[in-house]
């Protein structure tokens, strides 16, 4: 339609206003300026990204008639308190990892992983196909929040350590900072875990206050300095096999929304789902490299210490199962798809890469 | 805005006009109607379903001012002329894999992957940060395209065979179903490729008249029933480790594109190439049971010939870099990125999955 002839037509006055009746965007959906408040700092651009991404999708796909703004942690409300201003109507939306609240309701931590959860992709499967997104905002809603899966760093690291770790013996009366399940699994193998914001780390670290800390991967480490005081860095980060990052909305400014604005919301979440992922995937190799030149030492965690984590991660599991409906209907589910998945994985997706790292150490690439 | 309100105000004339300038969707923005045609068959729900996902994305983000229309293979040209209908102007857009188009320029091939090239994840951190998207744009617009990563399928299966390939030797003169650069590195190691359209595998393999076929991965070959005539179900896909499907779109109609619609467009591509891989990563591990339950014989490829196809794969590759200047410049930035992604992918990713995949064996997920 031309845009004069638009006008024109417009300006006929009630011919005009019949004329309007059909393209329907403008009239039906009213203009809209809400705020998504993340959880983490700028400086994590990768994380922090996610929400910028999700921003420009829609800002971007509706001409500015539903325009998104993005705040970083602290600047309304500090980044562990996200979700619970978006369930209280202070903003409309938040970046956040849903696990960050588990401390209200374990299920929470299964939105985003639990310790030997998911990987990335299956994740998303178990979210988009396998019943997961309807399941997780079962739950949710009845937190007053409405979640859409917005982003994934891929398997984490398993931490930055004064000294090595060589058997379970070597985790007694260590002091680590990590949080939730995870610090209730080490607290089960004799480590002591410590709370403690981003910043503080660093220097308890330093003054060996802690002797070890997880934070997220290299390229996101990398910028706290953490190789100079704590050059042992271990993996797989077994408590973050491929943690979901979500954007919450508040349940009841969900459901008023307009439905071109639902799907706009709906396309733009999935994209930035796709695309943190490919953000750390295309970091974090540059970013091992630069550590190791800084003098990073790498080390895998030992089968017996990995193991008895995973066993006493399966304990805690059936505690929590045992009275906790929610958790229990969760976790279940994807215990079912995980079993399939990793018996499918073992072909194509693991043999391939497995032959492609032999050339890699071969320098054959 | 309250919709009454807005007609009535619309309704008294000029100043209604004047109103009317600011919301800008419909104004700005023709009702467009757009038709995406398919490169596969509406049988192949999960490939595409990737066209389906785009359109439904961008019809409904818009309120339907921009309504794309999915047409399967065959109903306006045949699955392998979807590009090239695009680019004549036949249709707006095209759902396909740039390698089926190889024939006519081998640089198509690395739109979609190559042999031993990068795996799922990897392709999406190459294409949306590595520059990827761009290289690959810079030759499309040669082509007269645009292109926008809308799926992956993840590691493809290496195919059914009648018998066992347990030597390179087992490979001379084996009649096989293959196209592409896979097909020329077969023939390097004595294979005879042939090609034959998805309805005429069945009976040719059936009746001997090829050896074995390549297809995709157990929930689309589940469908042609070839697990019945020839039961040795080979892995990895080597010739196929994470293949992009691409959304294409005519160039000059993507440059006249309103910015808004363009935004669509690129966000529920994001989205769509996202959904997809988790599409075939939930259906694929309850095939490959259903398959090994019917008869399929589970075997992978022996490293002897793994290796003699990736040396013959480098060879091509740099005969082919020697006289296309394209393919070389996109080649390059692929094998850049793979060297770092592979060393990186060995740490927390490949330890993380081996850990879960010795849990999954022990029957203890």
């Amino acid at each position: 339609m031309d845009r004069r002839k638009f006008i024109s037509g417009a300006a006929t006055g009630a011919l005009g206003a019949t004329a309007l009746a059909t393209p329907a965007i403008a009239q039906e959906s009213p203009k809209l300026q809400w705020r998504i408040t993340s959880s983490f700092p700028k400086s994590l651009d990768t994380i922090y990204g996610g929400a910028e991404t999700v921003a420009k999708y829609v800002t971007e796909a509706t001409d500015g008639q539903f325009e998104i703004q993005v705040f970083a942690a602290g600047e309304i409300v500090p980044g562990l308190q996200a979700a619970d201003a978006v369930r209280d109507g202070t903003v409309e939306m938040a970046h956040t990892t849903s696990y960050y609240y588990v401390g209200q309701d374990d299920a929470y931590a299964l939105g985003t992983t639990v310790p030997f959860g998911l990987n990335a992709r299956q994740m998303n499967a178990w979210y988009y196909y396998g019943g997961g997104n309807d399941l997780m905002n079962e739950f949710f809603a009845t937190k007053g929040l409405y979640g859409l899966p917005s982003g994934n760093t891929g398997a984490q690291m398993g931490g930055w350590y004064r000294n090595e770790i060589n058997t379970l013996n070597d985790l007694k009366g260590l002091k680590l900072r990590i949080a939730g399940l995870a610090g209730r699994i080490m607290e089960r193998l004799g480590a002591v875990p410590q709370q403690l914001a981003g910043g503080d780390i660093y220097p308890a670290l330093e003054k060996g206050v802690i002797d070890g800390a997880e934070f997220v991967g290299p390229y996101d480490d990398e910028k706290l300095g953490f190789v100079k005081v704590a050059p042992f860095y271990y993996y797989p980060g077994w408590w973050e096999g491929g943690p979901t990052v979500h954007t919450f909305v508040n349940l009841d400014q969900w459901n008023e929304l307009p439905d071109n604005f639902k799907g706009v919301l709906t396309a733009a979440c999935q994209a930035a789902n796709c695309d943190m992922l490919a953000s750390y995937d295309y970091k974090n190799p540059a970013a091992i490299r630069r550590l190791v030149n800084e003098g990073a030492k790498l080390r895998s965690f030992s089968q017996d210490v990995m193991q008895a984590a995973y066993d006493a991660a399966k304990e805690i599991y059936a505690d929590i199962s045992s009275s906790n409906e929610a958790f229990k209907k969760i976790y279940d589910s994807q215990i079912e798809f995980k079993r399939d998945a990793y018996l499918y994985a073992q072909l194509s997706e693991y043999t391939y890469d497995t032959f492609m790292m032999i050339q890699q150490r071969n320098g054959a690439i």
